[in-house]
């Protein structure tokens, strides 16, 4: 499977599925759209079909699901980069949905591609059945107050304060490490993986999840604005605690590799050619962006 | 059927729900309950099982879906009162949930109700079968951007500008009339009303939707802060285009008179006991607050 191809189709969907829509209200979609189509490298919905592809070969069946988990995301962004929260500037090299739209609008389509998603899920499950609903609770609570909700709130609760190894820990696997594992796992069920290889793959999500976003801790020290496409030293700037504060730098290079070993190690343990996987998992952890 | 004990049920299941939950993430609960207690009519809800008990008798079958639909309803208020939409610091009487917890807190703690909300949708759903994902559809599609969320999209971008008188009823229709509608119409479908039965709560749906915007026009004009438990004269102080500013205050109240009696007259075309929700509608169309 070429993950340029899937990286497109999951644009246009994402694309096609706004077009053309509203009246009155016309300016929310292009709202959404916009943050949705400043790029990004639609990782998550990519782990949900790659997963899906282990056991199945016509992903094209849960492209809208992925798309919504893709609509998650954003909406989580969009939130993030409110003045009120992180108040980011710059995303991905371009201006922020606020700086745009204006704060209304921005909370506005942040809550309207939340409610899309959902909605996107119950009637996916109205069409296809229950495997889809098990996947729509499980890509829910991967994003909900018990998931990536929860990590931003003890993140904002921690800035400007020392938070503990044990705080930094819950911040990074709920904030970034849920929605992964949730598409992960999401996409695992909808390809009717068998038990042992769900908790395979659960554990493996839970991982990447971890060394994913310390290696967003690792860029935003080494990293360029430019590469990113986004501010760096901002953890520093707000004072926040990172990997790269409690375990210094070299350490964190050292976690980075072994915990990309173990990744490596599960998927060898599944029954199915994980290339694909195994080549993500690589990329994503070397990345320099 | 007591209205005053089946608000306690609801206040009860809120409360219980968010019981003791939480570790690090403490806060956001504090938060997401301190709006859900603030009070409130409950009207939702309520709305939701007087139609459902037209055709049932087991109310506390439906009483997770009711709340959530006034988790829904509770995470729009937290958003609309901050400072970038409305900017008000009281509702129902009490500090808004941004003044107690921050701005950060309150625009997660809107984001954690909507999503808890569609979590308890999707584990009904889960639990008891397709009719509650039919219910779940139609409450998300009511919220959504093309209803609620888009009746906010076009008030705030009417906002110091005259709004037409299309686009007034556009506002009015989405931003209060579909989650009263939705209500409505998904505690039919969960009591399994036959098509025409729904059709004719649809209509009713609509118009008691309607008019109970047209109600809060006419209070925010003649009522006063401290029965209303908020700030009145805001429609003008913010330069909305209003009902009352169309048609003038005699006007509305014709208006109100008349469609409370066509909602009465639907009520008399359902083969079932509806006193309580012609009492309730009654209630809602005649109230001071």
């Amino acid at each position: 499977m070429n993950i340029e191809v899937l990286k497109e189709d999951i644009d246009r969907w994402l694309s096609d599925y706004f077009n053309n829509k509203g009246n009155f209200n016309k300016t929310i979609y292009e709202s959404m759209r916009y943050s949705l189509e400043v790029g990004g490298k639609r990782i998550r919905p990519i782990l949900m079909i790659l997963t899906y592809s282990l056991y199945k070969d016509n992903y094209e069946e849960i492209l809208p699901c992925a798309c919504a988990l893709e609509m998650i995301h954003t909406y989580s962004l969009i939130h993030d980069d409110l003045p009120c929260m992180d108040n980011d500037s710059l995303r991905r090299g371009k201006p922020t949905n606020h700086i745009v739209f204006g704060e209304a609008m921005a909370l506005l389509a942040g809550d309207g591609l939340l409610n899309e998603a959902f909605n996107i899920i119950l009637n996916e499950a109205l069409v296809k059945g229950e495997t889809w609903l098990k996947a729509g609770s499980i890509i829910g609570k991967s994003s909900g107050v018990e998931g990536m909700i929860g990590g931003q709130v003890v993140d904002i609760l921690s800035t400007n304060k020392a938070a503990t190894e044990e705080e930094l820990y819950y911040i990074h696997n709920k904030k970034t490490g849920e929605l992964i594992k949730g598409a992960i796992l999401s996409g695992a069920v909808l390809g009717k993986a068998e038990e042992r290889e769900l908790n395979i793959l659960k554990e493996y999500g839970e991982k990447l999840g971890l060394a994913f976003q310390i290696k967003d801790d690792i860029l935003d020290i080494v990293g360029n604005t430019a590469t990113l496409g986004k501010s760096v030293n901002k953890d520093s700037d707000q004072n926040k605690t990172t990997f790269i504060k409690i375990y210094g730098l070299d350490k964190c290079k050292e976690m980075m590799n072994s915990i990309t070993e173990e990744c490596i190690a599960l998927l060898n343990n599944i029954n199915a050619d994980t290339t694909n996987l195994k080549n993500l998992t690589l990329f994503l952890l070397k990345r320099d962006y």
